[in-house]
């Protein structure tokens, strides 16, 4: 597997536009379209929130229905989230307009939105920026990087820069690229999905591969990430694989599909730490990391406990070692454990420094651990000598500028 | 039943001292103790956190041996949680020193603390603190009211103000008095218990049905208040009961357990909504409120999310009507329901302004919005219309100031 430039146009076939419609401020991009040259399976996550946005319930009806698709048609500004009969025909009037436009059913167009919840969208608008895009996918550089990450800007709504990433590996002696944007910032405490991720490869697979590893994966991605403890709306991972690299299709669980699964945790937790790191208002990235637990979950449920704790938040950004929030938000996580057995450690790039040991606190230099709680990327280790399972999760520090940012959201 | 003034020297036969032992900044009150004339039958509910302070140890196993208590003491600055033996040798020695000046065995004694987590008790100063208060004890005034105050300010941390109530009501033909004082600003997420509540009566009832009352209550009560969710080491309620006002001995649910059970629910009320509003940085109560649910626990469980929803807090904090994020937190809490059924609106003193209907936007106007959530208590009501259950949690804004408090609360 390698590391390479790009987003949703890395892979072959996939192209994208974007454009201002004027959903946002004036002049501000915010609507995107993604576009394969031939039918794409879809694997997608949705939000678990009972209230779900319009555009979650029609894309869950297509992808449950296993419709092929080959355009997704994004905007940011409006959620079309509590917005009853009408938001839904907001999402059937899209689909057809694009579907007109670009020659396809509106079954064959996913859809997704990001923004204030309880607002219609502004359908003449929409479909002017639809015609606007449809246009763009004939220029021969809507498949290059700048169009990907064009469209990985116009979907954003609080995120302060764009959220690419792409990897090629091998299959089947042919290179397969799988390339991807994700946006989020505020709301986001994925449940089973999260705020919007689009991944498209050129990968031949079967549906119920590529819907397994997508399963798998987001639980240990994106539903690791939290940046405010609010489960979005409108959380969507969807994933599209185009069949474009010309390998023979994995239907198996063998060495293709493991490499597969391998550039899929890549890509994906990159993406998700790029949407904890850029929380709402945050000046550092913060990973809780729980190793030697009883339990896969409950070393998930345990390492999620700490970065979601507005206390252990709020002590990270004042650079303050005030450990006994961690042990704290431990504790408090549903996990039964013996807090006498519990190792913990501050970590980041200017070092590491062990703060509290069988049940003991330990004594440490406070000046040492102000300079590793200072760093753009923290992270806080448990170490609970209970067993073997191991899981880290992503979040932020808790700052001025969330409160700035969420006082006032839609002025 | 007729609320008075006074806290916990309300009820006949109980006495308080503070004094500044010097474990906060010198000159700042930071020791309470109570005392009662004779033994006391306790019902105690503790933090379901696995890490449990020292503290709440020792009195978890004193109330569930049913030891009789006639004294409590109580110091703030530091929460003896996470200090390993040395941090239960350090209850040990307290109970033993206030046991030897008051002539009680160290099993009569019951203790809290309250304050930063993971740091050592100075022993030294808690002995001189708890030979000032015993001292005090033999001054006739210990069993006035500003005595009771004294204490209620002697155990805050970042609270802003004491938080006291009392009420009498009748009992077989006596007058039955209740008070209670306690603290809670930040880490108020309480899980059976509750940062620090402090109950006195001198109502004669059974250890069984005293335990039964206080149980049932705070599930009400303390249970349904938030601040920032994080659930802490040391919440505790204690209730004592001196059995002083000579009534019969409740020893059934008779009409006598009725009006115990109302003034318990009131006073507990009281005092839950002042830790709420009192919650670090606030500016306002949130009061959520939901009717109408299928059952009682999930309106709990809905109006626990409307106000620990960070987005919803900031939002009051701004004064902006986005309701949207409400109906997110409901769709999130864990509760199936029909979000087009529901009814939403903001209440305070300056009105009633609904805002969600039948699954869609209201229009309305935003300047009433603003006047209304600009009140000092809001309250965002939602009708499920889906049942008779009914439910309030009471939590407070998100603010700038409670980023200030946290970012470095140790120094």
């Amino acid at each position: 597997m390698e590391k390479i430039q790009g987003g949703v146009t890395a892979a072959q076939g996939f192209s994208a536009t974007s454009c201002a419609a004027e959903i946002k401020a004036k002049g501000l991009a915010d609507m995107a379209m993604l576009y394969s040259v031939s039918p794409c399976i879809v694997a997608g996550t949705f939000t678990k929130n009972v209230v779900k946005a319009a555009p979650v319930l029609w894309d869950k009806r297509l992808v449950e229905e296993k419709a092929p698709a080959q355009a997704v048609v994004i905007n940011s500004g409006i959620a079309n989230a509590c917005t009853g009969t009408e938001g839904q025909k907001a999402c059937e009037e899209t689909a057809a307009e694009a579907g007109r436009l670009l020659s396809l059913s509106p079954e064959q167009v996913l859809l997704a939105s990001t923004g204030v919840i309880g607002k219609q969208l502004p359908m003449d608008r929409i479909r002017s920026g639809i015609g606007i895009m449809a246009g763009h996918l004939r220029d021969s550089d809507s498949s290059g990087p700048a169009a990907g990450t064009a469209a990985a800007c116009a979907i954003l709504t609080t995120d302060t820069h764009a959220k690419e990433c792409a990897v090629t590996f091998e299959a089947g002696g042919k290179l397969v690229t799988l390339g991807g944007m994700c946006k989020g910032s505020g709301m986001i405490h994925p449940n089973m999905g999260t705020m919007l991720a689009f991944l498209t490869t050129d990968l031949a697979i079967s549906r119920e591969l590529l819907l397994k590893a997508l399963r798998e994966d987001v639980e240990d991605t994106y539903n690791m990430i939290s940046v405010d403890g609010d489960t979005s709306t409108n959380d969507t991972v969807l994933l599209l694989a185009n069949a474009q690299a010309g390998n023979v299709c994995i239907t198996e669980e063998n060495e293709d599909y493991a490499r597969f699964v391998e550039a899929l945790r890549f890509v994906n937790t990159k993406l998700a730490k790029q949407i904890a790191g850029d929380g709402e208002g945050a000046t550092a990235l913060l990973e809780g990391k729980v190793v030697h637990a009883k339990t896969k979950e409950e070393a998930r449920c345990l390492s999620k406990a700490v970065i979601t704790s507005n206390l252990t938040k709020a002590m990270l950004f004042g650079h303050d070692a005030n450990f006994g929030r961690v042990l704290c938000a431990l504790g408090y996580s549903g996990v039964d454990f013996d807090p006498d057995r519990v190792d913990l450690f501050f970590e980041s790039a200017a070092g590491r420094i062990p703060v509290f040991a069988e049940g003991t606190p330990l004594s440490f230099s406070e000046e040492e651990a102000t300079r590793i709680l200072s760093e753009p990327a923290v992270t806080i280790l448990a170490d609970l000598h209970q067993g073997d399972a191991e899981a880290a999760a992503w979040g932020c520090d808790l700052t001025y500028d969330y409160v700035t940012i969420n006082a006032d959201y839609r002025s």
